[in-house]
C-alpha cells in the first residue's frame, strides 16, 4: 500500500468516466481507492447484445480490479455508497464504514427512470445491468417457449408481440435485434408457431427515431428497421404498461413482453451532496466540473449536467465520460503540482452512431455521414475496438462473425428464473 | 408438425441420455416431445469451469430446441414435469397439463444430496445447474473481496478458507482451480491481502481422493493438488456445515466459501412410478432399461440404477447416459418394426478422466494410464471434441488457451445477488 500520507482521491463509479479518471491519476503521487457497487466495469454500448442472446455476459464485462491491477497506488472496493459527508471529507458505506478523501470523483452514472411511473417496471424492464441484460433475454426467450404451447391464438399473438418503448439507440438496437431473432435465429426451431409472424412494435413519443441524429439518417433508420419487420410508431406516448401489454392513449396493444429504452435519471449524487440538480437528477456543475461549493468534489459523466458552447449539453455516451474523466484527472494533477488548472471543459463530439439490425448501421461523424453496410462495419470495428483487452476483442468479433454467418446466436439461456412457470415474474 | 396418429414418444429431460435418445429415435416414423424444464442441454463436465470464472455460461450451454431443430418431427417442451400416470400413460406439468404418450423415457438426471442434512445447503451449495454456478463463482470471488477490506485477522482468515467437501472428480477441479486462481489469478489485484495465503481445504470422507481411480493414479493426483497448495484432508467426515465454517468431528475449519461435491441423489422419478429404487432414488430398472412392471417406460442416466457384468453399477458419467440412450432408441425402434429386441444393456466404459488444474490430469482408458502434461492434454482434446458445435468447442479451446497463456480468467464476475452486502445471502 502507498503510505496514507499521500492525497488520497476517491472515485466512486468504474464506469467509462470514473476508470479513465483513476488511470490518469494513478500515473501520479497519489491514493486512489476506487469504489463500486459492482466488481465489474461494464461495456454498455453492448450491453443489448447480451439482452438479446448474441453476446456472453463475460464478452462485455471485466473485473474492475483486474483492471486497474498494474496501478500499485489504486485500490478497488466493492461496497454500496449511501452518502457523502463533505464536512468530514468522508464517503459513507452502507455497511457503516466511512472512507475518509482528500479530493472525491463522483461517476455514478444512471440507471432507467419512468417518470413518475416506477408502477410499470415489473412489466416493463430497463438494460442498464447485465442482471437487467438477462432478464431481458429471458423474458423474451420465454415467450416464444410459451406461445409455442399456447393453445388460445389471442393470447399467442399477445405473447408474440414485443414492445419497445423509446427510440433512441437503445431501443433501436433492441428492436432490429428482437426483430432477427424472430425471422432467423428460432425460424427453424418451433413446430407449432412460426416465430416469423412474432410483432415487434417500436414505440416513440417525439415525431422520429433516433431524434439525436439528422432527419436524413434517422429516415434511413426507420426505413432499415421496417424492413426488418419492426413496425415504428413514432408520436405515441404510452400512457400504461400493465400485464397486458401497453396502452397507447386509447388504443391497448396486448404485449407479453415490453422493454422500457425511453429515459434515464441520474443516481442519488446530487442528494448526497444537497447540490442543485437538473429534472434528471443530474448535478449542475461548475465550469470545471467541480459541485458548485465543493471545489474538491468533481461530478463526471452520466450523473453530471455540463452545458455544451452551442447550449445543448453534453450527452450521456461513454466519449463523453471518458473525456471528463481525463479533464478531472488532468485538473486534480495541475491542482496538486501548484500549476494552474486547465481551462473549462468542452465537449469534443467523436460522431455518433446507431445499429439497425445485423446488417445496417448509421454514422455521423460531422465531417462525413455513413448508412447501411459501410456503416456497419465502421460501427462494428468501433465497438470491438473500444472494448477493453484483447481477450473480448477477439471473442466477441468471434461471436458477431459466427452470427453473421450462421444467424445462429449462442448465448440463447434462459436462467436464473422459474423459467417453466406460464407467467414470466412480475 | 408430424400427424398425432404416429406413435409418440416422450421423452423427459435433455441431458446426454434423453438427447441422445431424440437423435436417436427421430429418424424414425415417430413423433417426439422432448420435455425439460431448463431451454438448454448442459455440458455438465465442464461447469466447476464456469463456477471458478473460467468460462462463460454459453460456452457449455446449448439450446435444446436448436440441438433438435433440423428433425422436423421433434418438439420441444419447456415445462416442469410432477407426475407421471401410468394407468392413463400421461406425464404431468405443474401448469396441470397432461401429454400423454405411448413410449416414455425418463432421463431426469440428479440433484446434489446431503443425505438427511438439508440445512447445509444454504452454507455448502453443489454444483449441478448453471445458476448453481455462477452462485458459487459469486461467493468465490466475493470471500477475496471481503478478504480485502476485513480489518479482523480470525476473520480475513476465515474468509480466505475454502472447503470443499467430496473428492471424487467435481471435488477435485473445484479444489485445483480455486487453488490457481487464488496462487495466480488474482494475485496482482489485491492490496490488502495476498490472495497466495488462501487456504484450499479438500475434505474426503473416504481413505483417497478420486477413489474411481487405481491408488497409483489417485497418489499422483493428491501429490499434484498438493502442489497446487491445496490441503488434502482424507479420512474425515464432516460433522457440521455452518456460517462459521464445518466441522470434521472435534475440529472446526473456520472457512467462509464451503463448497458440496459429497454426492447426489436421483430425481423423483421412482416415485412418479410406484418403482422400486436404491438408497440415492434411482429406479432399479430391468435388463433392458425399463421400469419394473412398466414395460413401455424406459428409465436412463442417472436415474437409474443399472448393475454391470462385474458386480458393480453404471457410473453417473455422460458416456454412460449416452450409450443408454442410444440402447433405448435401438430396443424402441425394433419393438415399432415388430423385430426382436436388442439383448440387456451392457455398459462399455470408454476410460475414465479427471483434471487437477490447467497443468495436470489422471486419464484411465483401461488398456492405457497416463497421467500428468500428457494427460491434460489428452483431457483437454477430449472435452472440447464432446462439446456441442463447432462455435462451442472454439470458444472454449480459445478461453483454455488464453488462461494456459495469460493466467487471466475472462468470466471473473460476481452477479445476481446484492454484492456488496458483508455477508453473502445465507
Amino acid at each position: 500500500m502507498t503510505p496514507s500520507d499521500h492525497h488520497h482521491i476517491v472515485i466512486i463509479g468504474a464506469g467509462f468516466g470514473g476508470l479513465e479518471a483513476a488511470r490518469n491519476l494513478a500515473k501520479g503521487d497519489v491514493r486512489i481507492t476506487v469504489i463500486d457497487r459492482r466488481n465489474h466495469h461494464l461495456f454498455q454500448p453492448l450491453l443489448y447484445q447480451v439482452a438479446t442472446a448474441s453476446l456472453a455476459t463475460s464478452e462485455i464485462a471485466w473485473p474492475i480490479r483486474s483492471l486497474l491491477s498494474r496501478f500499485e497506488n489504486v485500490t478497488t472496493l466493492l461496497g454500496t455508497v449511501t452518502g457523502v459527508n463533505t464536512q468530514a471529507k468522508t464517503v459513507l458505506l452502507d455497511d457503516a464504514r466511512a472512507i475518509a478523501y482528500d479530493t472525491l470523483i463522483i461517476a455514478t452514472g444512471a440507471r432507467h427512470a419512468y417518470f413518475g411511473n416506477d408502477a410499470w417496471e415489473p412489466y416493463a424492464p430497463g438494460l442498464k445491468t447485465l442482471e437487467d441484460a438477462t432478464t431481458i433475454r429471458r423474458r423474451i426467450l420465454a415467450a416464444f417457449e410459451q406461445a409455442e404451447w399456447e393453445p388460445d391464438a389471442a393470447e399467442r399473438r399477445r405473447l408474440l408481440t414485443f414492445a419497445i418503448i423509446g427510440a433512441g439507440p437503445t431501443g433501436v438496437e433492441l428492436a432490429g435485434t428482437i426483430a432477427e431473432l424472430a425471422h432467423e435465429t428460432l425460424r427453424r426451431d418451433f413446430r407449432n408457431i412460426d416465430t416469423r409472424e412474432a410483432r415487434v412494435v417500436l414505440v416513440e413519443a417525439g415525431p422520429r427515431i433516433l431524434a439525436g441524429f439528422t432527419e436524413d439518417l434517422s429516415a434511413y433508420a426507420e426505413g432499415a428497421l421496417t424492413r426488418l419487420g419492426v413496425e415504428v410508431r413514432t408520436g405515441k406516448a404510452v400512457s400504461q404498461c400493465g400485464e397486458a401489454g401497453i396502452e397507447l392513449g386509447e388504443e391497448l396493444l396486448p404485449a407479453a413482453t415490453i422493454l422500457w429504452a425511453a429515459g434515464v435519471a441520474a443516481s442519488p449524487a446530487a442528494e448526497w451532496l444537497g447540490a442543485p440538480a437538473d429534472r434528471a437528477g443530474r448535478v449542475l456543475v461548475a465550469p470545471d466540473l467541480t459541485a458548485p461549493g465543493h471545489p474538491d468534489v468533481f461530478v463526471i459523466g452520466d450523473t453530471a449536467h455540463v452545458p455544451t458552447a452551442d447550449g445543448k449539453i453534453v450527452p450521456g455516451v461513454a466519449p463523453a465520460a471518458k473525456q471528463e474523466g481525463r479533464y478531472v484527472a488532468d485538473t486534480i494533477t495541475a491542482r496538486l503540482a501548484g500549476k494552474p488548472a486547465p481551462k473549462a471543459f468542452a465537449y469534443r463530439s467523436d460522431g455518433n452512431l446507431a445499429t439497425i439490425g445485423k446488417r445496417a448501421a448509421i454514422v455521423d461523424l460531422g465531417w462525413i455521414k455513413l448508412k447501411g453496410r459501410l456503416a456497419w462495419w465502421t460501427w462494428g470495428i468501433a465497438h470491438v475496438y473500444f472494448l477493453i483487452g484483447l481477450r473480448n476483442r477477439l471473442a466477441v468479433a468471434m461471436s458477431w462473425l459466427w452470427i453473421y454467418l450462421t444467424g445462429q446466436r449462442s448465448a440463447r439461456l434462459i436462467t436464473q428464473a422459474d423459467v417453466a412457470k406460464r407467467r414470466p415474474e412480475g
